[in-house]
């Protein structure tokens, strides 16, 4: 792993998904451009001091030197924006699996420099959109895809959280620090940080790509250096439409991710709070309640649970199957999912969609995402 | 009464509420722009045959030539879009109060007209944006204008169906009929049936003006010559904005109004198809979950029920609470309510919004909302 | 009318729903036992005081005395329990129908002896069980009676409230006094209130006869002298069984009323405060969730509602039902429900269940209800 | 582990879940009673086939003479009811901490000699009502047992399930075999497998102590051994009352554990399928909805959490909150729950509560639970 040290949430979450299914043991690690924080995360975690680095640069060099099969098979990148083109090409360059947090990185350049490293080295390479390992996701991508709903006429996807809408970062919290760092962060704040998640998800259902975007972006809390608010209108390549809002200012909203997608006979809906209901419409029948587990869903669906019907599952066993997807992938093995997991090429758009948002919303005029 | 002749729906719901709190009872009516249908309307209803007119010109004048007592109060008006105008400005000048379906008149111009007629005559003029008489609006109103969630940031508002996802219109549908053609519901399709309700319902609850939209419309069903789908960015004058999405291809969705409003310390949220419950997001506390007719609600909000908490109100109770409140102004009497219903001004607004958002999509460019 | 003098609550919404689609005009009433008071609600409520009277008594004697045609047709009974029987009968003897609330009376004996003038008068007699009107619960019926969930084997029925959780009864609240005074209410206090009314929906969606139960019954209240909480098990005749609860000391609970049924193949759930959401689940399908007007429904169900789907009817549209099935059966109309509304014979049951409920409480034993 | 071989559900839940936090590591185990079939899930899982025995007798005496440090820890025991007690002696006889799948066991003599044993080793024991280990059930401890709702009043606790709808154990459908034979479930059929979860989180949450009980079981499919539902009123100790139902045979439902108390001052609820709620009522203000792992919660219930609000957590992480504190209790550290755990005396009450239900229903009397 690098990055992940003291005070990391996303960190910690990977560390306990990645391991949830026996596919992978933490064993090395650069935990912070701090080495002695590093070793304090390593000690915490229990590991071998001399396989805990004090910079990934050494970590990737002093792994790639030790024997094959006693290195390690794939490096789980969960640092800052600015901090994953580096490592993830220096990973993938000595030979080695990567799996790296959203947004990709912070701008175009660098994404196109990560996919070249991608192609070049042939290995397997994971965004973890982890929203996509959610049972009711796959379900809803299966009758959106399946042609359950008809043709796609919109999308309504949205993500409101409350946590930033007072200067947290002003307060020293390191979350909310890096976030609201356009030079860590990259241009956008909320767009990066949750907006590419409702992006990525619309895309991911309904297989639509968004041919083009018109933005409104918003600080509203005052001295914040990034967006903490953003909607934007979107248009589908093939004639679909809707609309993409995602905010941090919405007090008292969670992790409010949501998306609605309706056809020319039928519609979902689904919401990441209660994310073992999925809701189907149709054109002349009563609504279906489905339900994570159920032997009415697709196999694919099911394939992403672990527990019978009403035994809830919950983001860290959604954000477990990108891992188990990821291992299976590595070892070349089927899956359920035919995208197992978030690839390259959804880090790519989610980057342009930040790009394109931004330029859109100073221009007051659509920008295409490439 | 002039409309709600055979096949009408919302004429019924009009004289269903308008007599629910003995207000109001229907003596009189032009129930059809066809004589035939009228007289058969007016048998229906048990009606004096010397009191259903075969037009609401004759209408009008003969009640006006009634001796004082025996001649209508108030006139309602249910007709199409395009004849609330004439009839309105006519019952107005002749001395009666008139309470008129929304949207208010296709265009500015007669809107204006209208306006002028209110003013000249000195009677009540109430538009039934029947939503405003929930109870649940009438606290979410109280709570936001009451510095409740402190300034205010965000305003999410939709109005979702689905029952013109198909070309009914071409079926001999009355409703989807009249509702589609531009010549008789104006400029706008589901804008004017819908979005107005949402648009109105959010300067309602909030007290913001709007001050300008950028708009997108889409016609989704083949040969529709009106918009059955819109979507708007909003800006609030103060610094808030937000989006209004609108839709009548929404499969599945019946009657989907939903409003979210977010300030600097709280949010609340409300849904019409459960008009009882009332999200009341903090900063730092649980949300709440207000519920109609309890003790810890408003004076405002409890003013509006009718029966103890537990027993639902619906969409006819709240229809009702605007005739009653109509009754009790033409009555000058005091009222739970400082703007116990909306006027002419609410009118005014929304056929300036219809205007607005039509020109925006056309020109790709903001338009105001004057 | 007979009570819904100052302070009633369940004569105001007689008044109103039985006026809701014009099928009933209020125009005579004995509103209080005390002759000034029911003068003052007549006059309040503008009706002619020829025909506001001071006692049941003189209101019966002067009504039968009055030409055909100028008399009332049907006489609405409101009072507290042990105030039914005698006006029942009184005017069921001189030929008026009567719609009486419920629970019938206070005991099997008077009970008896309404059924026996019901049958002699062979005039139409309704027992205002309310809920019995709602669409989804006439959905239910049709579902449960048609065979959709298979031979049934439970019954979850609950109805909790929270508005006596305090010896309200004590601060001079008119509602609390006779609801908990034996001599009013009858020897049931919860059960009487609101136990009836789960009892009898129960039987009336199943199309059970309850053949036995065991209850239990609380008085939690120091000083209450009927009971504010009751449980009771049941045994149907076929096989089923299940579980009556019911309460008016669960605080905060609103108006709890709700009704789960599990057959060999499907189960349906209801839940009186969201009224218009009916759950169906079946053995392998996803479970629905049917709403109220929608084309997808029974007719029976589409039959009692009044407005497009997704516009909220509640308590009062479905209290209306009952005056209007009860209109209609009076006109010898056909009418959508098979059983219009609940009679004599519910009202019957009803008592019995009560008194059954007690019996078995005070022998800790099984009683049958006949 | 001893259990947990080929088709178990249990077994490989607890092995996800004992590793989630990295407290333990599964590194032996008898997984079956036939030793081929424990070899097979030893090499699935990886082990040491050292370390994977053929029977449970055989893992207790090899793992005991292994050097300490070398050694398990502590033994999980996932084996179907009737072969807990014997592990579980020898384990804790032997010096081993044991973590026992509930419930206890058959039968209240086998469930007392388990408690000598516990007493008599001194080692931990935990037994895995694993609902315990929800966050918003810790929160809902707090507040009863805080007296935030006021002195107890009602109990209402309720598990419906659908899956033995069928006689699915004539299938051959391992999970429906061991828990419909009384000679590998003992005397409870539901009952034990649910009812015992019921009734255990009742008293965990109230602090209460049933002290008598008056049951009716049925088995409602044909040929069934054991009930498959029953229902039981149920006496505490201080006055408070309920009932507590359990099915197997309601169609649809999944895994409906659901519980409410009230007091006389408030009331709670929450219900397994969506465990990150927790409704709130009191006598004056409107209900809250708290949701885990936000900062208004008690320091007990956050302690319980893993990812911020919003981000659900389900049914594997509260098992594992059980294994987490068994671990801590193991290292003598102190942990934020009082009681980290059910424990023995859990399990003796449930067994307790099986055997009262039975004879009651017998009997047609009430029973204590001792």
């Amino acid at each position: 792993m690098v990055g992940g040290g003291p005070g990391a949430f996303i960190g910690a979450v990977h560390r306990l998904v990645a391991e949830m299914d026996r596919e992978f043991r933490l064993v090395a690690g650069a935990f912070s451009s701090d080495p002695a924080k590093s070793a304090q995360t390593g000690r915490e975690l229990g590991l071998d001091p001399a396989r805990v680095y004090g910079s990934w640069e050494e970590m990737a060099a002093k792994e790639a030197a030790l024997p094959e099969g006693e290195r390690i098979h794939a490096v789980s990148i969960v640092t800052p924006n600015h901090v994953h083109a580096a490592p993830a090409i220096e990973f993938l360059n000595r030979g080695f699996h990567v799996i790296c947090d959203k947004p990709l990185t912070t701008d175009s350049k660098t994404a196109d420099a990560i996919a070249a490293a991608v192609k070049k080295s042939g290995k397997v390479f994971a965004l973890t959109h982890n929203y996509t390992g959610y049972p009711m996701i796959r379900e809803m991508r299966e009758i959106v895809r399946g042609g359950g709903i008809g043709k796609l006429r919109k999308v309504y996807a949205e993500y409101l959280q409350g946590w930033l809408a007072t200067p947290l970062e002003q307060t020293g919290q390191k979350q909310a620090g890096w976030r609201t760092d356009p030079a860590r962060s990259g241009p956008g704040g909320s767009l990066g940080d949750i907006g590419t998640h409702a992006f990525q998800l619309a895309e991911h259902v309904t297989g639509l790509k968004t041919a083009r975007v018109y933005g409104k972006i918003t600080s509203f809390v005052a001295g914040r250096a990034v967006d903490d608010d953003a909607m934007a209108l979107l248009e589908y390549e093939g004639g679909a439409n809707g609309v993409l809002c995602c905010s941090q200012v919405c007090v008292g909203r969670e992790n409010g991710l949501r998306l609605r997608v309706f056809g020319e006979t039928g519609g979902v809906a689904w919401d990441q709070e209660h994310p073992n209901d999925l809701t189907v419409w149709s054109a002349d029948g009563a609504p279906q309640l489905r339900r994570t587990g159920n032997g009415y869903l697709s196999a694919a669906a099911r394939s992403l649970g672990r527990v019978p019907p009403g035994h809830p599952e919950g983001y860290l066993e959604a954000f477990a199957n990108i891992y188990r997807a990821f291992a299976r992938r590595i070892r070349g093995e089927a899956d359920g999912m035919d995208d197992p997991f978030p690839t390259i090429e959804d880090g790519l758009r989610g980057v342009r969609f930040i790009e394109a948002v931004i330029a859109s919303a100073k221009a007051s005029d659509w920008r295409p995402i490439t």
